[in-house]
């Protein structure tokens, strides 16, 4: 069984308990890893679990949007990941919740195609932790939500729905997204939050919103 | 302090260790309770923490559309739990992740402008619950998600947007629900996910989804 365990996005804290107990039970934990970069996922577990006796076999993803070196990339990790199933469990953490924007959706049919089971464990997502770190709803009522990757397919449409817009994923391009907003007249009500649960985590409100805001930033606009 | 602790949908071990932590810590823990029916919060949280030299205190929201007996109710919750923040802390658990359609969203800023503090502590949604369940993603690389309750402004139009579709709020209007997504070609691709995290849980399939569909039941149009 391979198990795609969420870690929530910055407090170890944040990790449910299951989390916590399918990492402690399996001797190989999988830590996805893309451009080389140290692993946050891997910080937040180690800060609820002792990672000292596992095994840690990094995964890597290649930060491209050439289909072909994804596909082989997501083929090589499987067939990894594949090797130790044989021998028994393994989990594979991922931010956030698992079934939002992670690395095990690539792994979890292939690993599924070469007979072995999956079980999602879902946890706290960076988008409900952003609005827990601002002490705000994201939703109440009968209000949609919509999370939009910034420049997804019919993304100025979907920023006039009704409802709340969540903004992921912008990377360098806040400043531009910025002055969407501001032309838009909607940058008045964008909330910002950088880094949600972790030690630097900071909330900034329309034009305070800093232009050098930081690349892990969710954009809350209610 | 009030703490709004998110307890999941189902299963207490999907609770966070903050989660469990925070109620541990706090005396008296508020429980929602709509038309008086016993509380599946208080269910869940019960598995983790033992309540059994807690306060509990129930806070009642009616089910009404009435704007004047909602606020009412409200004005009436958020004073009682003000009477007991005058002694101390104290949590209010929700179903789910608290920024997502919960009655603490109600109770937080009437606390506030009383000049208490909130904190909010994400948890597992029902809807990630409801993709992990089905061991399914619900969005990968850059695509948008739409969690749509039944008949909200604009659904329809929102239904034929890019990306994935979670519908919740269902209740009793499954039926016409599937009969809408029939008519739209879109039946195929529904999954029905029944009480995620529950020894009760179901996950059904386009033309096998039953029309007796349970009345917590979310639906991922993928």
């Amino acid at each position: 069984m391979l198990y795609g365990v969420s870690v929530g996005c910055g407090d170890p804290l944040d990790m449910t308990i299951k989390a916590v107990r399918t990492i402690e039970r399996c001797d190989t934990v999988f830590v996805p890893r893309t451009g080389g970069e140290k692993s946050l996922a891997l910080r937040i577990a180690s800060g609820a679990v002792d990672m000292s006796a596992k095994q840690l076999i990094h995964l890597d993803f290649p930060m491209t949007r050439d289909t072909q070196e994804l596909e082989n990339a997501w083929d090589s990790a499987s067939e990894t990941v594949c090797e130790v199933l044989r021998e028994g469990d393994a989990a594979m953490i991922c931010l956030g919740d698992v079934s939002i924007y992670t690395t095990f959706s690539y792994i979890s049919g292939r690993v599924e195609a070469k007979g072995f089971e999956t079980k999602w464990l879902p946890g706290a997502s960076s988008v409900t932790a952003a609005a827990c770190a601002a002490n705000i709803p994201l939703v109440c009522g009968n209000e949609p939500l919509h999370i939009l990757p910034y420049g997804c397919e019919g993304f100025s449409e979907m920023l006039a729905a009704n409802g709340t817009k969540v903004i992921m994923k912008c990377g360098k391009k806040a400043p531009q997204l910025l002055q969407e907003l501001e032309e838009r007249g909607m940058l008045e009500s964008c909330i910002a939050v950088e880094n949600a649960g972790l030690e630097n985590e900071r909330v900034t409100y329309g034009r305070d919103i800093p232009a050098d805001v930081g690349y892990f930033t969710v954009f809350i606009l209610r």
